[in-house]
């Protein structure tokens, strides 16, 4: 077990009608508030005017970006800190999923320096040691951002898709209402699913001890996730279906299960590759591809991993041949991706085509190797994307 | 479930050789730092000169109190609130386990308030609005005190013995570092066990629904330390060990799992008038307790969480009668606690006498019914005493 420092201030107000503590909760930090959002949904759910009330009862003054894209451009990202520096924003309000979030949270950082913000990401990265309070309220359970450190902006010119991890864009305080995911449809439910459990299984699957408390956590959050995800398809408007997802979400990637772990992660960056030359929802990507990596990074030594999962997440009988349990978890999950939840089960589907594995995988090993479960070579990579096809 | 405010930002310091960080997380606070702790063990085991070298590097002004009792009295508080006054002190630091971190709570509370610290417990209890910063260093795993916002102090003018929650006296910095906890004995290790152990029970014994991904953190949690309390009896420096106990004793209380629940505790306010009346050990007096409380509770329509108890804790087979299973795990609980913990098993043994029932089933509830998984009254919490002599 590794040392760790534990540092997770995010407040969280938690349930249904708790906005009237926005207004209190963004004058903590100033009177001049930066909206930003997505599309129009928030509109037509009515989120928009509620929002927009609650700043003008707390007497706040509202400046506003709309049309956050999914997977978020680094162009947004200009534009919000243009607006930041311009308009001289204390607090900025994201509203929306993990697309929105990411994108606030470069805004944030971007508005404290002179670069551009795409100097935040790449090999030779600037660092961020400030940024603007961030206050977010959630509509999409799925990557977390609402309560982690991280976030990722593409970038059409270069065609790069960059993840950046920093303690001062973590958002301040998040408004996580599960009623607000009502409207979340079957397939971004599924994906959003799909995600959450990939952000477990990438700290869950490691061959370094950690602490047990912290297995039977990310076991009870798979066995969550798992048994509510199908329950808001089929009843969308199953609050402790929404409830359990949007908890998960955020638990999943706030660092609290990675504490005293080090491992890199192998799913995301083999997927951000995907979706950064498909454009293909990230979620999906991941539910493609996890299976996958967990058939081709099977051996002996791993074993004991993949009979725990699936005895303590898919309740198979402990009793059977380890490597008979391993291979039965794998199929579970799989099932559970492309029975129960629907999504399309390999990239042939989804149009990723063959020739374009040896450049995607040499991106996602840009440092040369993934550092994962198992150590990938680029090789590995093009391996595990043909076994997608 | 309910809506909660989820707010636990204590940062903490996990694992070995990490008081190098302690003097920059004091100076953050101010200058001048007064050091609180018990008895001689910090000074036996070297922890004192690292603290005080630490503190010295860092260029920071010390003062000291030493000497506060297991079950801290109101005296110990009340001189370091003198001490913060008169010395205009920044920042609080305890060394200790629960006993010196609590007492150390109401004396930054009481730095800030003009009345007698013992006016913040009670029925008329004064409101604790802010506090000064506390910083912990602990040294026994059990109370979690070094992450909650709850203590307890001891009034012997009284006879007292009175809790109280408040958010401002919250750690903001805690020092976890489970081999300071290599020397506690097993007579401790185990009463501190029993103490994590009472504080998940006494949330996961509830009627309520509430999420079922905490219902694994709470189980895999409950495991943890049925698992690591044993190995670390029988061997005090094994690492894991300790280092499941700690992290454990701070996520059972720090409020994590409450969340979205509002069920009262009932053990604990049985136990503290017996730590009042007779100076026993906490976690001795909730281990003899809590089996004879769930046997007490045991109806049909609690019985399904004791089978989740009994099935997912104990790892009893699922396909037996569930009463069966439940009353099975109630006696594989005592067999824990007594047997494989070596803890007295009743009052008898530890000079508890039953004339004293009524007054501390009287004390205990003291708002006329403990309103915890089944109502008691001070009739049940008799009932409840008896059982154990």
């Amino acid at each position: 077990m590794n040392n760790f420092v534990y540092d997770i201030p995010t407040k969280v107000y938690f349930g249904k009608d708790q906005l009237s503590n926005l207004g209190s909760e963004l004058k903590s930090f100033g009177n001049r508030v930066l909206l930003t959002y997505g599309g129009g949904s928030i509109k037509r759910m009515g989120l928009y005017d509620k929002v927009v009330e609650e700043i003008r009862k707390a007497g706040l003054e509202l400046f506003e970006l709309s049309g956050i894209e999914p997977n978020p451009r680094i162009g947004s990202v200009r534009e919000g800190v243009r607006i930041c520096k311009t308009e001289k924003i204390d607090v900025v309000l994201a509203v929306g999923g993990g697309s929105t979030l990411d994108a606030a949270k470069f805004m944030c950082a971007g508005a404290h320096v002179d670069h551009d913000p795409w100097e935040f990401f790449g090999a030779n990265a600037k660092p961020i040691e400030t940024a603007l309070p961030l206050v977010t309220i959630l509509t999409l359970s799925a990557t977390g951002s609402e309560m982690d450190t991280a976030g990722v902006i593409s970038n059409p010119e270069t065609e790069d898709k960059l993840g950046r991890l920093a303690g001062p864009i973590r958002p301040r305080v998040s408004f996580l209402d599960p009623t607000l995911t009502y409207s979340v449809n079957a397939y971004q439910t599924a994906c959003g699913s799909a995600d959450i459990l990939s952000h477990l299984m990438e700290v869950y699957f490691d061959t370094e001890q950690g602490m047990d408390m912290i297995d039977g956590f990310m076991e009870g959050m798979l066995r969550a996730v798992i048994k509510y995800a199908p329950i808001a398809i089929a009843e969308p408007e199953n609050y402790e279906a929404r409830a359990n997802l949007m908890w998960a979400s955020s638990w999943a990637i706030n660092g609290f299960i990675a504490c005293g772990r080090q491992c890199d992660w192998s799913c995301h960056p083999m997927e951000h590759e995907l979706s950064a030359t498909y454009d293909i929802t990230h979620g999906l990507g991941l539910a493609i591809l996890t299976p996958r990596w967990l058939e081709y990074c099977l051996d002996e030594v791993r074993l004991p991993r993949y009979v725990q999962f699936g005895v303590n997440v898919f309740g198979i009988d402990k009793n059977l041949e380890p490597m008979e349990i391993a291979k039965e978890s794998i199929k579970r999950l799989s099932d559970f991706f492309f029975k129960d939840l629907g999504l399309k089960s390999n990239f042939t589907e989804i149009g990723i085509k063959a020739e374009d594995f040896a450049m995607m995988a040499a991106k996602a090993c840009r440092d040369g190797n993934i550092n994962g479960f198992k150590t990938l070579s680029a090789a590995d990579v093009e391996k595990i994307y043909e076994m997608c096809l």
